[in-house]
């Protein structure tokens, strides 16, 4: 029997980069060869995050001596990914990108949004990870630039009424647990602080927003307000959509069904979607409603923030990119 | 020195009714006379809620019997609430209704939500209870239709904008507390349900949309979206406005200056408005943001469901209607 | 390859039915035959709960017919089982009962506690589901009691003590998840009537306490008091032991390590056993302390209430049963 | 009509200032004349904690420019409170100490749980700050060392079971919100480590420890251990008593009716206490029960940590030394 493609997982004391190690050292198909970390060299990812179960001991980076691997994954914040992808594909490593690194396809929008880039002939090599929209590139890329959570769910929201002209002036009002701040202790995610309330933040400007324009295309120019919401872990997206003059909403049902049919890992319900229902996994719940008075549409999908918000679709895509099954070690 | 007006509070086994109770027992202006509940009748209120800590027996409501009072507070369900202030009315007491049963001015409207009307006749007496606007008819008035808590905020958020003539196409998605469902245990408040979630509700036709459109005015259509998200009280409205076409978003901030710099109750700030700061307190906190890549201006308002979004609003307008400080027994 | 035994799980409606459910669908060595609830039949379990993802439709339960199958698990209230058990025994199914019919062997104890025994004559048959004690006895019984989730944790902090003969006197201060309370909305399951605030129960007189008795022998008395928490699952024990006089406080950990070294499921910690570290999945972690003043020993012990507290301890039990890996369908 | 005696607030930054700093800001009988704080000086107090809603600028502390006031609150951590004390008691000035500094009467126990203590010479001079055993002795007490929050639920829990020679072997397990751990973030205040767990801390050795043997008398040992709960504000002790052999548990009842009947600030109730009836107020709720089975008496007390369990404590204790009624400016 051949051996498991090995992988590494750079950056995995964070909350994403734990949940990526996670999945890997139970995945049948891959091999989870190392996990690194700035600080906390030499202690076990299990005891900084026991939920893993990962006994491996974490290491600090070398581009050179971990460069052996297959593949790995980058959980980095933005900005500081793009040296340590360079330096891995430079060495053959093929790469999941969990930054905002290598999303954006244009380096002047990226610049606009981040600052200057650091590594921008690797701009076109990058393939957006969302299989459920670029399933083929994804299987013959060698970067990856794995999407954000926000995007996640709301492209997925949205792409159906884009394809079916149905996408008009777009409202994008989404709810994050806490978890979706990081790991670092601060203020703004102090207990204290966060329960009993909701708190939008980066109004007007959420980074996400350019991602989200650049998939759904058009030249759709979307509203996008996150919230921070009193729970761990999940999201939902409330998008409120008023198609062009001359569409026919009626249509609406039909695009998501011709977009979702057949994917392993959306599912468009009747209800509300439940963001329990997806915690701790790779589905995307999608539902779709209209408000007959005001014509406008109403979709909300909701994701697991740390999975398919995140470290499940890594998973995801590596399986594409190994050619594996794309559901292979995500079932729930 | 004179004796204080004696007030009733019908219903008060329920969240709203009890807050209402709590805070006249306590008020130097009022006497708290009567409680009564459907069931609980011979418990003292203070068993059932003891944060109120009134020692008052409930009783079985009688309106020959408590008709004795200056005023009556009544918190029943919509459609309940109407025979009983007709009967409160008829024997000259005046009545604040917490119910939705006299806050629409057009009878086919509320049929239309809410169905048959009880006591049509009084429609035309009722004053809709939001002291910013209607602080004067108010203090005339002999029954109050006291907003719904959503309204409360909403209105509050957009009636600047709508007198400057702002207030083009708006989406308002609004998040509520738990306590906002009221006190009856069902599957949607199970604390397993409604934790660790986000869950729209009533999608496409909440009934205090029409409300928040007869206080707007000007034929304004809302999309108006509530979600349950996992805290017990308290309550943000974001609302997302396209101005018409050649209004000045620039004015926004002069707007809000003039509707609220001298009302005691609302505060404008700069950052996001702290639901924690506006619990057990009467206060309303507004911020207004604009997106200029949208053009949109965004407006978010947040105050504590139970206090100003209905019984300390309650008690706001019991001072206007008695001649008291408007802020008696209200200070935080 | 044979065949996998075929089961059915019987209320599976309610949260621990649903997760026993959730389990078997996924198990690569058992077939789940039937899902079987008392309202809601014929609606698919993964409509009622869709974490599940089983779609299966939800059968009204039939003795005869339903006896086609290889094993049971039995997830019905204290009272209703013990007939069921009887009718499922009588007709050679072999049964994992979730409730406390036949936990206790002593019938005057179980009476004392619970009322009338509804099938006495199994009681003798019936082996306690706590592999950790009972792993042979399981391995070949056809009834096992799975024990509850209090006791689960209790027991497995204390029995080490037991056996060392260090347990003197015991009070054990139990917190809970909500889920522990059952799916039945309840005044006392309330989000508003949970959240904030922690809750005793039972003060001085939970049914779990002849059970955890029972099983750590040598006429251990405790003192046992549940208190409800604001959270949705989990469960902690708090065990706080004053050895006998003479005892060596000292022997301890080494009870620990003989009793759980091997064990699959137990981790024993140095700092204080997290409960997000439990959540689904079979684990109980725990950890032990010495307070040097008193000279007490004080064992905390957490579990997931519905996976090691109920279901999935029934899955391991149904392995051994069986004879599969005990493991087998637990992967965390 | 005279002036109002005039209160600082030291520290009024965290959380327990802030609170302090808010009930003397709507106090009818103190006027406060500063707040200060090591950072934000010159921010308004209403800005970092807006629920205060006071508009005073913090400052800098200076001994000399401060000490024009009647008063002082000191809301420092241990040990630097100390010195600020001496300095404003040089002075002349009055002192509440929130802090551990005064707290116990024996110099070697306090450093042997605290470290080398800054200003022994005082240490006569304090007077433990629980009215409800202190009072005469705070109504002439010139500093004034307010009790922790776990002492002041566990001695209210046990002191009229001291008394009355009930006081036998005591496990105290307590329970408290996220507030009591300070503003400071981190690792163990972020919403998602503190979220759906409990977590016990300083097993064996909590500093409060020895201030609930001072108190209780007799040479008491007790076991405490605290537990984190993921709720924001609140504690609860659960008390485990086995009383000295030959006892009369059945005085039990009798010896809370004395201690307690004519407190305004305790209320001995049937059920459990609950945390949220006491949330932002002076009181703490107990209630009393037995566990017949192992002849153990078990009593709860609940108050908010930053009320009763420290400034609204100070507030009663500032109207007892500055003869005012003792429950003035905080009814709840």
């Amino acid at each position: 029997m051949a051996e498991s493609p090995r992988v590494a997982v750079l950056g995995a004391a964070g909350y994403a980069g734990a949940v990526a190690a996670r999945l890997l050292h139970r995945h049948p198909g891959f091999e989870l060869a190392h996990v690194t970390a700035r600080s906390d060299a030499g202690t076990r990812l299990d005891a900084v995050h026991p939920r893993t179960r990962v006994p491996l001991a974490l290491e600090t980076f070398d581009a050179d001596r971990h460069a052996e691997v297959d593949a790995a994954v980058v959980a980095y914040p933005h900005g500081a990914a793009a040296p340590v992808v360079a330096a891995l594909r430079e060495r053959g490593v093929r790469v999941i990108d969990l930054s905002a690194d290598f999303r954006l396809h244009d380096r002047a929008t990226y610049e606009a949004w981040y600052g200057a880039h650091g590594a921008p002939a690797l701009l076109g090599d990058a393939v957006y990870g969302l299989p459920e929209l670029h399933r083929d590139a994804i299987a013959n890329a060698d970067l990856v630039a794995n999407p954000g959570c926000y995007p996640t769910a709301a492209i997925l929201a949205l792409a159906p009424l884009a394809r079916a002209g149905l996408l008009g002036d777009v409202v994008i009002d989404a709810k994050s647990g806490v978890s979706g701040a990081g790991r670092e202790p601060t203020d703004g995610t102090h207990f204290v602080t966060v329960g009993e309330t909701v708190t939008p933040y980066k109004v007007g400007g959420h980074r996400h927003t350019p991602e989200i324009e650049q998939e759904l295309g058009g030249g759709t120019r979307v509203t996008f307000t996150p919230h921070l919401v009193p729970l761990a872990h999940g999201e939902l997206v409330s998008c409120y959509v008023t198609p062009p003059a001359g569409a026919r909403a009626g249509d609406a049902p039909r695009a998501y069904a011709d977009a979702y049919d057949d994917e392993p890992w959306v599912e468009v319900v009747e209800g509300p979607p439940g963001m329990q229902e997806v915690r701790e996994t790779n589905f995307c719940r999608i539902s779709v409603h209209d408000d007959p008075r005001t014509g406008r549409l109403i979709v909300f999908a909701t994701i697991d923030n740390l999975w398919k918000g995140t470290s499940s679709q890594a998973i995801q895509n590596l399986n594409l990119m190994f050619s594996l099954d794309e559901s292979e070690g995500l079932v729930a």
